[in-house]
C-alpha cells in the first residue's frame, strides 16, 4: 500500500520511518529536498501543498492521502475526495481543525466543554464580550496560528485595540474567548478507522511556554477520573467529527474541569512520547488508521514516560552533541535533520522509567545537552 | 556522520530505521534496487560486497563502514583499514566470523568453551575422531554456511564420506565436532565500541528448526546464574576478539553448561526482539558501537518478550495478511520487503507481554496469519 504525506517536516520523518516495520511505501510531498522527512525518504515529490495541480498529481500514486500539517486547502482536498481518492483526515475535518471560528462553534453545539467565547470583528465586540466575561481575555485569530502565533491574552480595551487594528489590516477573522486560569495542560490523542473504530491514548501532561509544547509527560498529574473523563471525551470528540487518523484534542484543566482548547488532526506533538512509552506509537496508528486497518494497543509501555522538545538556542546542529546526550543513560534521542535556529524544534528526549520524576530528570538532561547546556 | 552499511538485506533495512531517529545519514551498497533496505532507503548504491572497486568507492563517502553480512572479502576490507577508513567491526574479525575453523581454534586458544573439534581433510579423519567422541558427529564446512547450510550430523563412516566426498568436490574445507545433545539454545549480543567500552544483552532463548531461527524469548529459560554466566562470556569473548559494534554469540546448552555454537559480527536474528524488548534496540547500538559513541541501555524494557520469524510458505506476499495480523492484540509487525519463497525469513512478530507464554501465543499467531494460516 502507498501512503502519501502531504508536507515532509519531522511528523512525516517519524510516520515514514513507523511505516517501514509495516512494508508500506510511504510517499512524501515536500517543498524542498532539504525538508526533514524528505532527508530521509526514498520517495520525495516536490510540489507545493497548496497547489491543485501538484496534489492531483501527487493523489495519482498513492492508496490514501494524508498530512504532517493542516497548511493545506481543503476545497482541493474535497476535490481529490470527489475524482475518488481516499483523503484522511476527510476535507470535512481538515477545514473543522483549520478554523478556529467553526471548531469552537461545532463543538459548543454538540455540546462539548469550550470556554465562553464570541466571534469578534473589532474593538467594540471585545470589549463588550470582556464586560461579561471579564478581563483579560484572549483573541485568537480564527486561522493559520500555532505554536502560540496567532493567540493574545489582552487585559483592556487599548490592547484589544492593538491586536484588532493589526489583525485586521491581514484580514485575519478573530473570536475572543474568556481568558481561563489553567491549572494544567492535557492532552489526549484518539486514533480512528473510516469505518468507526477507535482507540484512545493515556493522557498526557503537556507543559507548554510561550504556547510553545516543551514538555509531555506520563501519566498526567491529574486524578484517574478526569483523565478518563478525557479519555471519554476525545473519543466523543473524534466520533462526533468523524475525525480519520489520529486526533489531537488538547484540553486545558481548570476549577478540576476539563476544557477543550485545541484539536488538531494529525500526528501530534503530545504523542511524540508514544515512540517508546506506548505499546503502539502515534505514528504508526495513524498509519494504520488511514488504512482503514485494525489498530494497535495505545496502552502505557512504562510505568512512566518523559518527553523534552529540544528548542534550538542557536545555530549549533545538535548533532554536534549527539554523543554527550546520548551518554545520559536509557534516553531515547529524536533528531529532526532540521537546521538550527532559536526557538525552532529540532529534536526531541523521551526516557521511561519507574516514575515521572526519575524519566523527566534524564530527559531533561538530554534535551539541555543537545542545545550546547553543560549536564548538570 | 554518515554509516555505510554494506549489503541491504533486512538487518540494513532495520538499522536504516534505527539511524533515522539519530540524525545520521545511512548509506547503503546494494545488490540490486528490490533489496530489502534498498526499498525504504533515500541513499542506494547498487555494487558488489565482493568488488574491491565498489566496496572503495562506497567508502570514500562514508564516515564508517559496517556490514549486514559477512559475505565480504577480509582482504578488501584489510585494504580500505590500511588507506585509513573506519571499518567495524575489523576486516580481522570479520575474518575470524567467516573462518569457522579459525573461530574454534581462537576461541578454545584463548579457553573459552566450545565442543570438541578437529580440522578434517578426508573420511579418515571423520572416523578417527568419532572413535574418540562417538558417533553421531557434526561436520561442518568451514566457510560460506549459514541458516543450518553447511552443517551435517553424520551418523556413520559412510555418511561422512559423502559430505567429504560432495564438499571435496567444491574445495570446502571442513571441520568436525562432536554432537552435542542440546538441551537449548541461547543467544547473547554484546555492543562493543572501538575504545573498548561494552554493554551485554540479557540472555535470549532461541528456537531452531533445521538450522533456522524460528522463535527467540526473553527471558530465556535456564537459571539466573547460567543467564549472568553466558552475559559475562559475550563480554568476554567480545573483549578477546576485539569486536567493535554488535557480536551475537550464539550458544548450547548442554549438561546444564554453555558451550559456544557460533559467533556472529554483526546485528543478528536473535537480537530482533531487542526492537520493542530492550531499551535501546540491537539496531541503534550497533550504529553507536561502530561511531564510537556512548552505548544505550541493553536492559528488559518488558517482562518478556517473544519473537516469532515469517518463514515463507509459498509466493504470497504476507503484506496480503498484514491487515489481519494487526488484529492480534498487541502484536509488532515487521516486514521486509522480500518477495515470498517458501523458506524465506520474510518478516518477524513480536510480542511483550507479562510473562512468556502470553507473548508467544500472540506473536505465534500473529506470524501465522501473515503465512495464510487461520488465526487459531
Amino acid at each position: 500500500m502507498r501512503v502519501g504525506v502531504v508536507g515532509a517536516g519531522q511528523l512525516a520523518r517519524m510516520t515514514y520511518q513507523a511505516g517501514i516495520p509495516l512494508g508500506l511505501t510511504v510517499r512524501l510531498l515536500a517543498a524542498g529536498p532539504e525538508e526533514s522527512a524528505a532527508l530521509v525518504g526514498q520517495d520525495v515529490t516536490l510540489g507545493s501543498p497548496t497547489s491543485r495541480q501538484d496534489l492531483t498529481a501527487f493523489a495519482a500514486g498513492c492508496d490514501v492521502i494524508t498530512f504532517d500539517h493542516e497548511l493545506v486547502d481543503a476545497g482541493h482536498l474535497a476535490a481529490l475526495e470527489a475524482e475518488g481518492h481516499a483523503v484522511h483526515p476527510t476535507a470535512d475535518v481538515v477545514a473543522l481543525v483549520q478554523d478556529k471560528r467553526r471548531q469552537r462553534a461545532d463543538l459548543s453545539r454538540m455540546g462539548f466543554p469550550v470556554p465562553a467565547y464570541r466571534f469578534v470583528d473589532d474593538t467594540a465586540g471585545v470589549v463588550d464580550f470582556a464586560a461579561a466575561a471579564g478581563w483579560p481575555v484572549v483573541i485568537k485569530a480564527a486561522r493559520g496560528g500555532y505554536d502560540g502565533r496567532g493567540v493574545w491574552v489582552v487585559r483592556d480595551a487599548a490592547a484589544a485595540g492593538s491586536v484588532v487594528a493589526e489583525t485586521a489590516a491581514r484580514g485575519v477573522p478573530l473570536l475572543v474567548e474568556a481568558w481561563v486560569p489553567i491549572e494544567r495542560e492535557v492532552a489526549v490523542l484518539v486514533a480512528r478507522r473510516p469505518s468507526g473504530e477507535s482507540v484512545v491514548y493515556p493522557m498526557v501532561e503537556t507543559v507548554q511556554r510561550d504556547g510553545i509544547c516543551h514538555e509531555i509527560l506520563a501519566p498526567a498529574g491529574v486524578p484517574e477520573s478526569l483523565a478518563a473523563e478525557g479519555q471519554a471525551l476525545g473519543a466523543a470528540i473524534a466520533e462526533a467529527c468523524g475525525a480519520t487518523g489520529i486526533l489531537a484534542v488538547e484540553l486545558f484543566v481548570a476549577g478540576g474541569r476539563l476544557l477543550i482548547n485545541e484539536l488538531a488532526a494529525r500526528p501530534h506533538n503530545s504523542g511524540h512520547s508514544s515512540i517508546e512509552g506506548n505499546v503502539t506509537s502515534q505514528f504508526e496508528n495513524h498509519l494504520r488508521a488511514v488504512l482503514d486497518w485494525p489498530l494497535g494497543d495505545p496502552a502505557a509501555a512504562a510505568p512512566a514516560v518523559a518527553t523534552v522538545n529540544v528548542l534550538g538556542r542557536s545555530s549549533v546542529d545538535p548533532a554536534t552533541y549527539l554523543p554527550a546526550a546520548l551518554a545520559v543513560p536509557g534516553v531515547h534521542v529524536h533528531l529532526y535533520g532540521k537546521p538550527a535556529r532559536p526557538g525552532r524544534k529540532l529534536g526531541h528526549v523521551t526516557a521511561t522509567g519507574p516514575d515521572a520524576a526519575d524519566a523527566l530528570v534524564r530527559a531533561r538532561r538530554g534535551a539541555e545537552i543537545l542545545v550546547g547546556g553543560t549536564e548538570g
